[in-house]
């Protein structure tokens, strides 16, 4: 199959269940609710060592918020429950509790919903000292928690969904340029979907790693060495073409299987718009990640 | 005391021991120097839950990094020496290693080292899975490691110092703008300081605490009551002046002493040319928190 | 009439004719496409002196472009017919033109149209030097127009409109601080009504100005110095009450009045939230700027 | 000659004389500065229609700006002495007076003044209406203008200097992602340089010129076409080896010869450092365009 005379490798990407929440942060402007929003989302890569996966989904004007104030969504994941409940109150405890002016809202969609995280005996709710208030505001159901510049405001409970993550492609070479250009336009392109995130820093992954190590037997994920052209003489199989330089990965995570799939398409045909791009295919890894495949014969 | 004819209270800031990193992460542009710095600064806010306290201290040109490219130098903080070790790791592997182009130096000055965190044995070496090779390159002994975009070069080693976080001070004021905009000021100012981070988002907290809880004792850590205002009335003994509607906190946690000292002057004295100030004080609580005692009198 | 208990004084935005263009610039990314448009949006305070008024009005995403590649709508205006079609060439000449990657569309609502500016015989079509091409593409009529990384499309002419400027609103504080926080908060809630744009840097306007001088009688415009709280002492007729220290003043300029109307609407509501905010009113000069009053009463 | 194995023609930079003015912008916090500094800077890609060439040289901390705010520098240039004088003035009355909080303030190193521009007679000081005054205050004379938000600072007269413009090299590179690379990295590195701008967008020229039309006659500047790569084969004499697709020009002008020369080398080998650059040239006019020649082999 080909795009744009670039051509797509018959194969999957190979995904996973994530729990994931949706949350809306606000403030009094943009840039606090920015700023808020950054540091929450911060140290969110990677499940496999670390606080899970976070991306700041969009910015949401003052006619589609609760309080009328100007905002941002940013989606929190974990493939283990009891960590995404744990990072989830961490994450709106450290970076969204201490920064002026902010409120949280819950905005996953009901219909994703699969429980709720109670902000009742987590340390948010302690936070009040016994000066927090439940109560009707916004239409939701709020906490209402004193602390210096005001009363902080956050819904009282969070809806987690079964959603995916691991949606993924890969872009292939001729140069570095071409490749992160490639993938910087994707990653543009997919800003235009919604209900989906990246948990990478700019969107972008130069490391991309396979289950487990060859070497290292220990490890939980090590280079994806049939991937890196810097060593192409050392891979017993390097699976890159002679004339490919560099590869990047994109993610996408999502709450929906449909939106991850939309997301991918009008990501790849993007990147083959790009000058020195050779070819596209996806992670996959017999299976020792993930029970879900997307195949990308069927999302383009 | 009066600075610009605003209050200094007559007090300290109490401080304690923070172990410390310094480093230096550099790319092939500024934008994506900073967008992994931005990545591995976030949820950083607070070490009482969570992965420690950083800060974004400055940019770097070109004429004074090692690999001759733009950077920025990221200051990453725990109190507990094993936490340090582990989040200083897992934030270079999920905060740097993925991003495009990046690498990361040990920037932490000699004076100050304490012990040395070794990559060797660390997820960053074994994602090399054998490829990796320690090498001399840019005047220090680095990891060189195969990913999909050509080579990651990390220092083999990164320095960690005895350094000294919470120093602080509170900007008190006659409504929520002129808070924000004094504390605004005061972080500008305060990045005219080297050796210093402040680990707020945007460098200011809006939830001032005290050491465990009144009503909740199982709390670390609750809302600062005496200095809210919103709850001035149901509050024992508030410490707010009268006429004082918000405060915000300032934080100022660095490697040398004299350099938190200057830090404080330089954001005190700027935050008072604000106009609706009413009074700078800082935050202690008896020797729950540090021993180390910074007085503002000293300071100014 | 009082909104959020905040006086708002029974007096008229006094607004002006003026010829507006809106034009969509799009770039591979959305980074160099905000990079022209900024470009192209700067020098473009006050038609007063200088080329005309410009605003960057929206992002917009790759799904509602007609090249499927992310964008910025800008809108360009002057009251005078002959420097509007002047400096529109300009800006897209020295700012779109010369960026990386970029192109340009007209994006004025067919209903909204006077005239067109066609870039034939402009130094644009000049540029190409006959090696430029008209055709059909995006489903458009564009020139194609070589330029070192490739061909630059630009649509063959760009609508302008008889819109409106003028519209604009005064905030009253007691510091300077509530003022300029009242005034961001009043911009960002501004970003949600389409077909409008503020011509200020960040969009406030610190130097509210009067029409010609009381003692510089050549002067086009002058301090505003009724609403000087500097020299309340000096002037003749302060219009400020005695507890106002600071005024700044938004602009709303538009394509149409119902927009603008919606703009001061939810500008000056959200203005009103903010603490310390004394009095909203509006600039008005006898009818020497122009012949269109707005009401506050009737947008509120 | 080769550099990074890329060679480096044996030609010359045409550059020409230009009037250029050295400002500084401070506000009461970056936030302020750099919105003033970018509408200042807006509309100052070239001289040859519009209102001159300007680019922000740099941030300045609070411990290098005469009031003791953050500020940027800002370089104005034009090649007519009468339209620097004009849009100098121009730029500060626009763009730097309605923003809240701002002053401005010359700073020209006093060895490379060739004359002042005087405030006294602008529509900056008869902005004052009568109420300006000139005073001795930060060991300047400035004028202090009333306006809403308090005083404005502006320096009495501003420093002009016969500086330089059109220093630039040309990167021809094999595909357009690498070549727009390698101009970022070029940007980066030059930005650790004093005392140069650069007037693109983003720091890069897509669309390089030649002197005159070939075609149209009456043309300034038009399409540079023997760099065109999109139309090599309608071209007489193209100068693109064969194997390059895209080609970015990097200007610089400056106050010193020295440092537009150091700017250029630093450029220049960062460029070369980049994959899929095949040569880096420079522009120049047959003496058409200037008198200097600012030979590669000297600044390598």
């Amino acid at each position: 199959m080909k795009i744009n005379d670039i051509e797509i490798e018959d194969t999957y990407a190979e995904a996973f269940d994530m729990y994931i929440s949706r949350i809306l942060i606000t403030a009094q402007t943009y840039r606090w609710a920015l700023l808020s929003t950054t540091e929450a989302k911060g140290l969110g890569v990677s499940a496999t060592m670390g606080p899970g996966e976070t991306g700041i989904e969009t910015e949401v004007q003052i006619d589609s918020t609760p309080d009328r104030r100007p905002g941002y969504i940013l989606d929190i994941g974990h493939s283990n429950k009891n960590e995404l409940n744990k990072w989830l109150v961490a994450r709106m405890r450290k970076c969204v509790i201490p920064v002026p002016t902010t409120a949280v809202f819950n905005e996953l969609p009901d219909d994703a919903k699969d429980y709720f995280v109670e902000i009742k005996g987590t340390p948010i709710q302690l936070f009040g000292d016994g000066y927090e208030k439940i109560i009707s505001k916004f239409g939701r159901e709020m906490y209402k928690i004193p602390r210096m510049d005001g009363f902080f405001y956050i819904e009282s409970r969070f809806g987690v969904c079964k959603g995916i993550a691991g949606g993924n492609f890969l872009i292939l070479a001729e140069s570095q340029p071409s490749a992160l250009k490639a993938a910087e336009v994707a990653v543009d392109a997919i800003k235009s979907i919604p209900y989906v995130f990246n948990p990478c820093a700019g969107g972008i992954a130069a490391s991309g790693t396979k289950v487990g190590g060859s070497k290292y037997k220990e490890a939980v994920a090590t280079t994806n060495d049939p991937y890196n052209a810097c060593i192409r003489d050392l891979v017993d199989e390097s699976k890159l073409p002679d004339d490919v330089k560099c590869v990047y990965e994109i993610f996408v995570n999502g709450i929906y299987l449909e939106s991850i799939k939309k997301a991918m398409e009008v990501g790849i045909k993007a990147a083959t718009t790009v000058d020195g791009i050779k070819k596209i295919t996806a992670g996959n890894y017999e299976g020792k990640l993930g029970k879900i495949k997307i195949n990308l014969s069927d999302v383009l």
